[in-house]
């Protein structure tokens, strides 16, 4: 299935006036603040945000799965629907693979096949949590941590392999995440683990490109229950710098204890200049993945504040970006357009943060006044912005609304079959 | 000290217009959505939450407190500061009382005061969880709870006294806030002492006037940690079962364990008819007490979805309503004003659902629709309709602003001095 | 396979010298301390937990599965190795059967084969967590509390007809656990939702023959992730209640947020004579299924404690008794070994407890005390006296050992093969 | 009051028979399992725990304080209190210090005393949470981390001075908790918090004398309750690789977000040669600052087999050990009793574990037997041990008996009085 510029343009008529009118009053408003509507349309335009190729299909939990149809059966069909998703909202240009679920079989057509939708490939993902059919070695005990040499160079050569595969389709990062860790008191040998994961991740490190970037996740529990031998940003960042210039942390929002201030780590990394990516999703217990900015907006904001303020203060690189979340009830591209959606409103209502008037209330101990700053920049109904930018680049004025008016899943269902399972979790 | 209306006018003067041009522009949007802006307009103006006595002066944490001036150092001037706050807010008149801190020596004369502001005295509460000066027993080790007949009785008459003085003020409720419970295994009999409690709260319950109620609060830890009597709404909805009609359970925002879904606890105790009352905070680890909306809004929001709901289709009574913060950074009648506006805009925000739409979602299993549905509304705007409605009632549209224009605390610390310490925690 | 009492004869015969020693050395200790060890031994010998059916496979986490070998696929297998456990420790002896997962195809040849083994069948389950495969509606949006009436009915049938199977198998009470929730904020009404449930219970409740219980779980979250619809004790016990003297509430250990004290809802429920069976696992996150006993043993004994003493004081049945675990690392029976180990190590030492002293300590408000007389019980090397009195009913001194050195899961698996993938999760 | 040798005898001599017994029992099972008695013994003699000189008061929590009575009012009295402790244990020979409540009038004296109670000085803890009377100054918004360069410095200048009156009293580390941080979102800047904390830490870090450490303690939440400047491990051990070889992170066993595995951070750490200090209590929610061992006491044997392996096995220093808790309803004599026990019991079984046992089992994934070892050794009663290793050292067999046979509250009672309050939170 394709959409064509004109359905779009059919579908954004409708709106457009009220639309510019709304967007009129907006920016009014905005530019008596001073605020710079060229700069932040421009930063809007270009903002992209990767989609992992496993989120296209329904999503489970260990009590069992929904499945939904037409879901993508191939790699080809998974580029496809993003492609889909990126014509509706110009904002999801990357995908990023996960091996050995999507290992193209001809890069070339696969490489012209993301072109022709205007996708890039983001950062790749190797996969050392589950067993693959005929290995002889297990990762059941551990992979990258692995006391057992074998085991641990099985997993270390299969990660040489993704920045192989990576390679060849012009993405420029590993995204190394780990399930090693230790559900029982005793099982492991934290300091061991922690060293055998040292030396493993230091071959990977050496088989990187000189342009690439090696991006460690971190995770407090989950699929062990005791302990995870990267629980923590600590550690992430301790094996970062260990490693050198390429080495940096990934921070996904699910992956934190009850409570943590999440925007600090984001900080403190980006002020080391080591944070090198960035997975989001939505929660309330725990790794719950959920759609982006359905539980916690506000929290979604202030990380945003933290990354914007870092991108513009720091050495910091721009971070890659990445949705990752599980869409076990909702319609999987449903899902990414309201994830897009979220990370694209709380992004522009942190870029008309007045930050003026904010250091200057920190200046001043203005506790309430510093709150209050940030709390108008929040309110701020920023809709209208993100939408007219669409507009302007041809893309559905209101994504969501586009995608169920032009019938995307049923014409998905009738290509495909409603029994299809997406490969992945 | 004084506002006047002239002065508040004075300021509004300069907002009107432009106030007015964001109103209509926002109004017409609404109106197109069927919503009904009068009746809007007549919940915003009737809408009034309790400040509690002990709120208006600095509070403080278990490793100090750092003052501010200006705080009032007697229930007359404790008065006079929530009469600054509901002039300049139109949305603070009610007290909420809290014995012994707040015994008046002169009913008539606090009677007179109040009325002389627009105030009513809200719920009393009493205070079980300190010991007085000269009391022969010690609430160290529980009170209500107490194994000890004597002091659980020292406990049930405080309670009655609390009764009697809220009578002679209008009140037409008693709040019991229990610190009871244990730090340390085996401390406590649990069953023993939830049946003590039983008794006690029977006791006080009778003593009750007829068109009273009693309010229930319950909280998991703190001053207790290990286990706390009335740790949570089951254990406080069965003891208001047990007691009858006019016993109700009491939620505060800060008395959840991480993670707890209180607008679901919302829902479930209106549903029973049994939610009396409600204390306003926000927080990110415990009983934080910080500024409501500060954290969380939109869980703010979610919880006032419930209320709306629950008030328009149980026969759940209006819930007293109050601000339970503690104000240790902030200037407490700014807190307070920052508090008071949160809560009208999760308010405001909540009754802008399209409910319709919601129950056809909800029946549709559209979930992301639902979701649509309920951020449509929290990402509206709705400032300028509160304004509206505070311009309409001669009160400041931007009671903030206001409050810092008129120089109010840099007056009360000139009348008060800048030593004076508030009464409470 | 099959273990005989000689086999286990043989294996103690080389602990006996050694343990009779350890024994009386314990055994005169407690005696000096007034303990009663008949009557101790008498309630070791009749303590029987539960297994269910689904604990005898391999658990998996939703990031894949690394199965064993030798796993029952039959429901004459799942007995078989239940038995094999009772053969070891005599306190394994009862079933719990997962409907539809264990539907028995010859009702009198199973009762038999349990029979045979010294089983008897506990609580049966119902599962509407999951789709059978020819089922015309889904649980994907909820079952006992679907707003779809043919949905709900479905459910409800289900569970009567799970009541029917388990009368058959001389079972005595229905569990029902439930994923119905919400994974986003508004996709259900709270209160409709709870309504629907409601209703659902009530014709399940009359569903079920006179002498028998319906014991009512909660979970906080998971599978869904916003929301579930019994979320809380609370909440269950207030289903219980509106149901009648049928209807129980059941604690799962891995079912409450973060720091919940679990000991003391067991005590309260106990206390309205409302706690109709317990689920036994460990965890340190969530709902992490893992070994009893294997995290936080204190918190444990603290529950047995309030087990012993409700059972003692109160007229609360004495609960169903089940472990609920999930065993994704370790062979799956010598993790039900350990668990039931850990139990009646949790159980025996709540038994010591000097509940005068105790009493006494609590009345004089000796907290120090309070903790001494539990701790003393808790530090209490106890195993002696739990191997002895498995020696004397003819069970393994040691069955872990045992287990090993018979070769079990070997054998097992060369009946078996080490392919075979049990019914469950 | 002192506590004479005689004295301890006499009450010893009672229990000499029955301790011997036990002692010979326990000691033969340990022999057969190859544990080296005397190893065990020197280890268990030499090892001593800081008590704070403010931990002699009774504590409180933010909702009041229940004082004891016979509180220590002056430097000389607290350092006499530990002395009795360290009489009746012979393992509390630390003395730790906070400046200003600590200041010595005269160090000769002061020394002499500590000297004639075998007491010496560990770590001196500075105080820059609470503004001193007529400081001009104030450390509501911040110390070592505020913005305001004459705040800082002030902050800084404390701490330099707190390191002198170390010197002077022979003590070796400067352990830094701070309370600084925000409650608000948008309050302080992250990045800009950080580097000021960073230099100031640099300036302190210069004035230490070449044989000291800086201890730097981490703490997630409260007295701010939005972000803690240095939150976590992560933060504490980037500042002190940044600062140098004489830098640590301090770890509170309190200062933890829930779930949070400390064991791991503690081998961490170690692995890292950086973990400088512990401070011992317990909790269930936050920072309960409960005794030693009452709530969790395998977590705290965990932690000790962490202390173990790392002081085996790696470079790291032996960490300053103190005890942080807060006495808020035991007689803090006899909490801080109980804690050196609770202390003393999982060090020692962490000693008796079988590491050889537990290696090979790590090595062949036998998680089952992992955790049979651990175990193991955490339900063998040691308490035969310890008591006998005190009788063999002159001090009491059982500390909280003796202090309660003779009397010591009452005593201190009739010497102090009952209304004197200790200096200190």
């Amino acid at each position: 299935m394709k959409i064509t510029s004109d359905q779009i343009n059919d579908l954004n008529n409708k709106h457009a006036s009220r639309l510019n009118e709304e967007y009129d009053q907006l920016a009014n408003r905005l530019v008596s603040r001073n605020i710079d509507l060229n700069d932040l349309d421009d930063k809007l335009s270009t903002f992209q945000i990767a989609i992992p190729s496993w989120a296209l299909g329904t999503g489970g939990t260990r009590f069992g799965r929904f499945s939904g149809g037409g879901e993508p059966g191939s790699l080809e069909e998974k580029i496809n629907d993003i492609g889909l998703l990126h014509k509706l909202n110009n904002s999801s240009g990357f995908i990023s693979l996960h091996i050995p679920w999507d290992i193209p079989e001809n890069y070339d057509h696969i490489n012209q096949l993301a072109a022709d939708l205007h996708l890039k490939f983001d950062s790749v993902n190797s996969n050392t949590f589950q067993d693959q059919p005929d290995s002889i070695h297990s990762y059941k005990f551990g992979s990258l941590d692995h006391h057992d040499n074998d085991t641990r160079q099985l997993a270390v050569d299969h990660n040489k392999e993704v920045i192989d595969h990576g390679e060849r389709l012009g993405a420029k990062s590993l995204t190394v995440w780990l399930a090693d860790g230790a559900s029982f008191p005793g099982q492991k040998n934290f300091r061991k683990a922690f060293q055998n994961l040292s030396l493993s991740l230091q071959e990977i490190y050496n088989h990187l490109p000189e342009d690439w970037k090696l991006l460690i996740e971190y995770k407090p529990y989950e699929p062990n229950f005791y302990s995870m031998t990267i629980p923590d940003w600590g550690t992430s960042h301790l094996l970062a710098q260990q490693l050198g210039k390429k080495a940096y942390s990934l921070v996904d929002l699910g992956h934190h204890l009850p409570n943590t201030n999440i925007e600090q780590i984001v900080a403190i990394l980006m002020h080391q200049n080591k944070l090198g990516g960035f997975h989001f999703n939505d929660s309330k217990y725990g790794d719950d993945d959920l759609t982006v900015g359905s539980l916690k907006p506000y929290q979604l904001f202030l990380i945003f504040n933290e990354l914007v303020e870092g991108i513009t203060n720091t050495d910091n690189i721009t971070p890659a970006w990445m949705i990752d979340a599980s869409h076990n009830l909702k319609d999987p591209l449903e899902d990414l357009i309201q994830s897009v959606e979220a990370i694209l409103i709380a992004y522009c209502r942190a870029l008309i943060i007045d930050q003026n008037a904010l250091a200057y209330a920190q200046q001043n101990n203005d506790v309430a006044g510093c709150q209050e700053i940030l709390q108008d920049a929040f309110m701020t109904d920023v809709r209208p912005l993100i939408a007219k930018n669409r507009l302007n680049n041809h893309a559905s004025v209101n994504p969501l609304e586009a995608y169920r008016n032009l019938n995307v899943r049923e014409t998905l269902i009738k290509e495909r079959g409603s029994k299809q399972i997406s490969s992945g979790l």
